[in-house]
């Protein structure tokens, strides 16, 4: 059957998965139902059905998206000196959300769900994990390369992921017109960089 | 009539308010419901309705309670120095939550609604508010008394309520066994005050 290819089931899920983004931007979590995501599909609520059974699942899938897509802008990255990269790497997320505020918003929606729906919570902390190491990554080459100081990497990598949390939920809260929350972070970060990473009076040990 | 009187209102209200630190606790924001409510406070639905005429009303008076719980801890703190004082209240700010994990969970729910409920986003705005006019108080007081550098007392006050934040988000996602965020938030926070507010190369000019 031409419609169980491979291809044809990997173009619905990348529609349905637009679709998604598209619904839960302009509906946020609670609101959004497979109706909703049907209609930004153009097809049936049972052409989504065909591929997700339930809404929790679908939104487990859109979670699994979103790190892939992550994933791949960091993959592209080509920068090597590692304190450039890391800069690059903070820049990626902390990023002003502007168009995308919303869709912000509902990802803290189902975040607050995650102790209630484990599918959620094991996307939650598989992407904080995979964020974590791809901070770790960048920190060590720098501490090998001696451009970083031979700090707790692993700590050092926790301790910006909170800085990336902590904007993506002060800013879901504050005003869009006066929300300082990307502003800070990104400065934050720089400052945890400057001041914890690079100590100019001792170098790597 | 008695029961009108301003003690017996005020004492009905902190009971309720307890009840309902209970009910959010136990059943989390989504689930819960004025019935829980009066079932912890050991009346009628009435009862509670007499006072509140909707759940949201009613989670908006306890956000305000909560809030108001938090200024009369930051008050009996006697300390003067500053640097201890602001270590205090970082404490304070990052103690790990234990015993009142659901609660934040209860909490970060209500946060996700923020955005949908304007009774929320004003309070959750309004801490924010409060916390950053704390923090800012008592850097100001470093910085005047020289145990702090000059710095950016406005900005340092919201970099700290980022981590503050972050804390309470990460927490909620990750498994009760093995989170790390208000531990790293903690560390993240001394490693901020030592490097960026407290320079050992320059005083303060």
């Amino acid at each position: 059957m031409a419609d169980d290819s491979d291809s044809s089931r990997s173009n619905a899920h990348g529609e349905i998965m637009r679709a998604t983004y598209r619904a839960l931007r302009d509906h946020g979590y609670a609101n959004l139902t497979i109706k909703r995501i049907a209609e930004e599909y153009g097809k049936s609520t049972a052409a989504v059905h065909y591929h997700y059974d339930t809404k929790d699942e679908l939104l487990a899938a859109f979670l699994d998206y979103l790190l892939g897509r992550f994933k791949d802008t960091v993959h592209e990255v080509e920068i090597i000196d590692p304190e450039r990269r890391l800069d690059s790497l903070l820049d990626q997320l902390l990023i002003e959300p502007n168009d995308h505020r919303d869709l912000l918003i509902a990802m803290l929606e189902m975040r607050s769900q995650a102790p209630y729906r484990e599918a959620f919570g094991e996307r939650f902390r598989g992407s904080d994990a995979y964020v974590r190491y791809i901070l770790r990554t960048v920190i060590e080459q720098g501490v090998a390369a001696g451009a970083f100081d031979d700090v707790d990497v692993d700590h050092a990598a926790r301790a910006l992921m909170t800085v990336v949390v902590g904007a993506q939920t002060r800013d879901a809260v504050l005003n869009d017109d006066e929300s300082d929350a990307f502003e800070t972070a990104r400065r934050l970060a720089d400052e945890y960089v400057s001041a914890v990473l690079i100590d100019d009076d001792s170098g790597a040990n």
